[in-house]
């Protein structure tokens, strides 16, 4: 039997063994205190001579910051507060030291904590932002597997380069030229005509060779994609999706969020639906605040701000201009020239989490694409092959986690995010 | 409102529409038939003259194998079949022409399926299986989450080799080397002594210049890792997870498994706790049929075949000999020279879907491991300082999702159990 903190509420007035490491210590006199941390939680473990032997008293000052340890103890309610207990211990037994920890409470530069992310992710605030990414992923695939799309997921290892080969990661599948992909949503698209909804989730890599806090080159993408579905129901799947997995997180992560003193006031407001503007519109709020903007142009990150700070939900622009916009997406056949696609963008100044649109259905306008984006036919076969048996409107999207987490965790920088970054010029541990 | 054959059953006596692919078509005089699939089910439609204009009647003709449509008619009872529903079709439209569809009923042979992948993934045996895949896959995540373990999923472009470099993808990150993972383990490790119970789940790379029914290049693993875990509560948890996916595969998926023709009998059995044998053991078991094995050496897939058809459900081996297990891995301290980690052997002849065990939690036995094994130590400096800072015992294992599909399917080739297999010679599409 296994006893965690998490479930310490269970056990009032029973004597536990709990397995842990060390927060924090603190002593007084007589009474003594350690908090311990066990992944699941945070617990007050009193020292008190007389309820422990002077033995177990003396040993405590062997204690220091992240060692391990088996303790013994009996559980109490917090005298003050609800729902809080703590432990009154009698016994412990030290099971790995801990000597110079690294990271201590005062103020370390950003590399050092990134060359110590192993052992940075321990600390209360990396515990929430990973804990939160964890409830997002969980509600990604609950929202998808809970609406009847099937996970089918898209191979790493891609030959076609769908967006330029520009960003791309070139790597050998032994003695073939091969590409890591940095989207799923072609294969999507095939698995779509045999599933009907479907979504991948896996890691995409983009080759950027940018420090920004916005950029990762190894991320995690949802794309779901369904058959049948035009633009303006992929905007409503999108935002009934991002309605799902924001009003969830407030639901289960309340500690998490005030962990990380997260103005929740600013996600509350997140349902569906969301306001949505066209490229012209958008444009034009844009132009008030920054008249160098290019018309026809696609949007910076400052051009991004101007738009969602008019807002305090996330806000769909839609009808990008044709040119600036991938091969595959359609061009709208009542409004030429944009294309029938839109790109979600986040409040609080976070931009784009999502982009997403209707594909080109037609075998000849797709080819004609293909040539005009310059890209090599041979590599599409497969991929027209699902405009000449069946061919379907068809549309889908992508959300970014990491970009998601920052902005719903309210992170300056996207490094927080994932376990293990990866950044231009970040490849340890 | 979107209608899907999988929702029939709520429909009866109403005109409704829905949207799909021709499966199949068949017609006798005064009646056509043709069977709609959408990928949510497949659904009878009767084109009755009389009930459809003369003009449907007539345009019935043109529908070709996998040419998509939208439908509307009446949704009826089957006259026989209980929960079986067909639709009165009073009119038509066709989306998607298909001429001459590559697949037909006849046999193909398996190049030129897998060459048609994209299309194959259509039939009703490959849209079984992914939907086992898919099932396995929820029930890997709801296994976990349910039992308060943390995602926390590993990098994929790694530094380390951590079980030598042979097999290993090697990629540029920008200007260093880096390689593909090919387990997130050892980050699983660092991540567990935050969060205590922990898992990842990704695509992982092996470089394998063989073509077996068993490796594929990329192939996804979940990776569960529970700090203070010893190598016994590791084999307990994995029979737990094991008896969990099947279950809940055979509870939900009855018609997949029909469809298969799958043997369900045979997984039946698969409930905890599962049978355990000593390496010294199972060698016993094993030089009775196969008297030229090598004491000492790892098994070959005859030699677990030998073992696995021992047992109705899958079988545990434990204590392998240390010489030839990763440098990770404890030694037993009471039964020197073998080490602490088990393979689970799936029943008929599918030899090992896990592998796991206990790690090695002190840092100087560990510095030896690694010169040992000729690895470079500055590579695993972050991997030491688990080590440094509050060491515990931890355990945890891995599963290769497509070999358990393989096996639960009960699949003659691993290429099938993934949308879009990659082997070796084979990357298309």
């Amino acid at each position: 039997m296994r006893y965690y903190i998490s479930d310490l509420g269970q056990y009032v007035g029973q004597k536990i063994e709990l397995k842990g490491w060390v927060y924090r210590t603190r002593s007084s006199g007589k009474v003594k205190f350690l908090e311990l941390r066990d992944g699941t939680g945070v617990v007050s473990c009193v020292f008190f001579r007389g309820d422990c032997t002077d033995d177990v008293f003396t040993r405590f000052d062997e204690l220091t910051q992240e060692c391990s340890l088996k303790l013994t103890g009996t559980v109490r309610k917090h005298p003050k507060h609800e729902k809080v207990y703590e432990i009154g211990v009698t016994d412990f037994e030290l099971i790995g030291t801990s000597k110079d920890y690294p990271i201590s409470p005062k103020d370390h530069g950003t590399d050092f904590l990134m060359d110590n992310r192993h052992l940075w992710i321990r600390s209360k605030r990396q515990h929430a932002i990973l804990k939160i990414r964890h409830e997002i992923i969980m509600s990604v695939r609950d929202f998808f597997d809970g609406r009847g799309f099937t996970l089918t997921d898209a191979p790493i290892f891609t030959p076609a380069a769908c967006e330029g080969t520009t960003n791309l990661f070139e790597t050998k599948f032994f003695d073939e030229k091969m590409y890591l992909s940095q989207s799923g949503q072609l294969y999507a698209e095939a698995t779509s005509k045999a599933f009907g909804k479907v979504y991948c989730f896996g890691p995409t890599f983009r080759a950027e060779k940018s420090k920004t806090r916005r950029h990762l080159i190894e991320f995690w993408m949802v794309e779901p994609e369904v058959a049948f579905n035009d633009m303006y129901e992929n905007m409503e799947l999108a935002e009934q999706f991002m309605e799902y997995i924001v009003q969830r997180c407030l639901k289960n992560r309340p500690d998490e969020f005030k962990t990380l003193e997260r103005d929740i006031s600013k996600l509350a407001p997140v349902v569906a639906p969301f306001p949505r503007l066209h490229y012209r519109e958008a444009v034009d709020l844009i132009l008030k605040e920054n008249p160098a903007f290019i018309v026809g142009d696609d949007f910076g990150a400052p051009d991004e701000t101007i738009i969602s700070s008019k807002f305090d939900k996330p806000v769909f622009v839609h009808h990008f201009p044709q040119a600036i916009k991938a091969f595959y997406m359609k061009e709208d056949p009542s409004d030429r020239g944009y294309a029938m696609g839109s790109d979600l963008l986040a409040p609080e100044g976070y931009g784009e989490i999502i982009g997403g649109g209707q594909r080109e259905e037609s075998v000849e306008r797709l080819l004609l694409k293909i040539a005009e984006h310059k890209l090599n036919e041979k590599d599409f076969q497969w991929y027209l092959d699902l405009r000449r048996y069946g061919s379907t409107p068809s549309s889908g999207f992508g959300l970014g986690i990491e970009r998601a987490v920052a902005w719903i965790c309210g992170l300056a920088h996207v490094r927080e995010t994932i376990p293990f970054p990866r950044l231009y010029g970040r490849s340890y541990p």
